[in-house]
């Protein structure tokens, strides 16, 4: 089949090999500066003892209610935890919304009391923010932006070039609820696996966490593209390799049957409340008590570690006892997951 | 006719008199807090000799390209015109796309260079991004969001409430511009009176001036809803009415003959480019001749003034000899001008 290559597709936003492919050639040669080139969830901004992170999601979820979050709850956790990745503490956001006309005020009234709920659990404040309203069929119902600021630790610099072959990986819980329960709340309930979205901010447990122990080396969330997809991105930005142990990775009996019978990869799928974390292997164990005191971070798992026997690659030590490649994801089975 | 109150209009995002009611009614009591609450261009953080300016704005106007700009400059200048207002010297943008499956890539390859330039004019940097790619018809091409943060001038506080009874109202030059190209473009072309948006940065022609002139209490930029919106909205902040010279008011002739054509007020339409200025009396001739040796500040005028005899309204002195109430934009006129 001949494809075109001189249209968007949906792939170019799927978090996966075409979206990096579109950012490393469209994007990154136009603006080339050291503060997106190092393609940190947040941008470091500032004196190193005087740091902000500042990051910008724009977020356009469907449905807009899922289990266990809205377009919101996520558009206020989903830049809190960017800014958490960088250890920085939340402290600002701003609020853009696109509506469409006709989209009915209860709906937004929804949305925004989801909104200041978030905010409030996490104090942090909507500084400031922009309405637009389209005319009808030009947007689906809302699309909401925003961007945040935060204030980074004291002398943390978090980046991939840091990490050291040895080093563990750490995934904070439980993968593949959030992609599938806005994938399930798509098809109206037809399936119910009652599968909640992990859509939750993540600064409560990381935060202190990250104070506690220095040899943290490096934190994504794996959101879209999920956990092999953003495993893949830290290994090409590290230059080494990954090895994981499928045996370790956090799966839940409902999840496993719903990815089964969709025939989907969990590994392959969003999460909006889970973190993977390295860390130096001699500060992984007190890392890991620490998330296993915190109720997000219950499941935590060591899954797997760096090495400088390979390069950036990904492979998966199987059930079966056999090793594969995991790659980034390549085609598009989820469009406007977040 | 009745009208359904339980729906989103147009009218919700013009910038005028419904969107007002709508931030007042939904938004600000949710969030309630200092920094929202000012409502400024920009919000204002962290100490005051050492404070950030940040800003967020999502643009969706139709057509993508128009006489004298497209949505990629007008995106950067709208941003960095929104920090300026406030005093503050525009660093750092974010950029987030939403684009619409099946968008021509040369089409966003001409956007992202419109981008690119104006941020290599303007020193501004690309931080940090994000890409959303959503099905066919559930957007319309693409929008763009970008928010800002610029480090605000020493000692500036740019408020309404130090605007004074016998403060002078200076526009920096010919009004209606934006809007006018925006809305003939749309129109294909086929009224042609070669308006040119005045889309542009308003850094290096106020930042120096308001640097020079300590009197200068207050900018905003008169985009959605026009002059005469924003002109009222300054007035309610303020808390103070405002006398206008409708003599004085820079309308370019092709400007003035396309509006009398479409029967549309240039007091109402969007300028991109200008911006209102509010000074003490006694600064107001150095701050004219400072803004007249700028190219963009050659047809800057002083138009009006505050005065404590009514509150909270625009009085308009015709050309005719008459007075009038200017009120805020109510109608929507013009939906996706920015």
């Amino acid at each position: 089949m001949k494809t075109d290559n001189s249209k968007i597709k949906l792939g170019h936003g799927n978090g996966g090999r075409q979206m990096h492919k579109l950012i490393k050639d469209l994007i990154l040669p136009r603006f080339n500066n050291p503060w997106l080139n190092r393609l940190g969830d947040s941008a470091l901004i500032g004196p190193e003892n005087n740091r902000i992170a500042f990051t910008t999601d724009s977020f356009v979820v469907s449905p807009l209610f899922f289990k266990g979050g809205d377009i919101g709850k996520l558009a206020v956790y989903g830049t809190i935890n960017d800014l958490v990745m960088s250890a920085a503490v939340p402290k600002f956001i701003s609020l853009a919304l696109i509506i469409e006309e006709g989209l009915e005020l209860s709906v937004l009234e929804r949305i925004l009391d989801s909104i200041t709920l978030a905010c409030k659990k996490e104090k942090v404040k909507v500084a400031t923010g922009d309405i637009k309203v389209v005319e009808k069929g030009a947007c689906d119902k809302i699309f909401i932006n925003t961007s945040g600021i935060g204030y980074v630790l004291k002398g943390r610099d978090l980046t991939p070039s840091s990490i050291e072959p040895g080093d563990a990986i750490i995934i904070t819980g439980n993968i593949a609820e959030h992609g599938l329960a806005v994938l399930l709340g798509r098809r109206g309930g037809e399936l119910d696996f009652n599968v909640k979205s992990d859509c939750a901010s993540l600064a409560g447990m990381l935060l202190p966490a990250v104070s506690k122990v220095a040899s943290v080396r490096f934190m994504r969330d794996p959101t879209r593209g999920g956990l092999a997809t953003t495993l893949n991105e830290i290994a090409e930005a590290a230059g080494l390799g990954v090895t994981l142990e499928e045996k370790e990775i956090p799966v839940s009996g409902k999840v496993r049957a719903a990815c089964e019978l969709l025939g989907i990869d969990p590994l392959y799928i969003a999460n909006e409340g889970k973190a993977l974390i390295v860390v130096k292997k001699s500060g992984s164990a007190r890392l890991l008590r620490l998330l296993k005191d915190h109720p997000l971070g219950k499941n935590a798992r060591i899954i797997g570690s760096f090495t400088a026997k390979f390069k950036k690659r990904v492979v998966l030590n199987t059930l079966a006892g056999g090793e594969r490649f995991i790659d980034m994801l390549i085609s598009e089975p989820l469009p406007r997951i977040c």
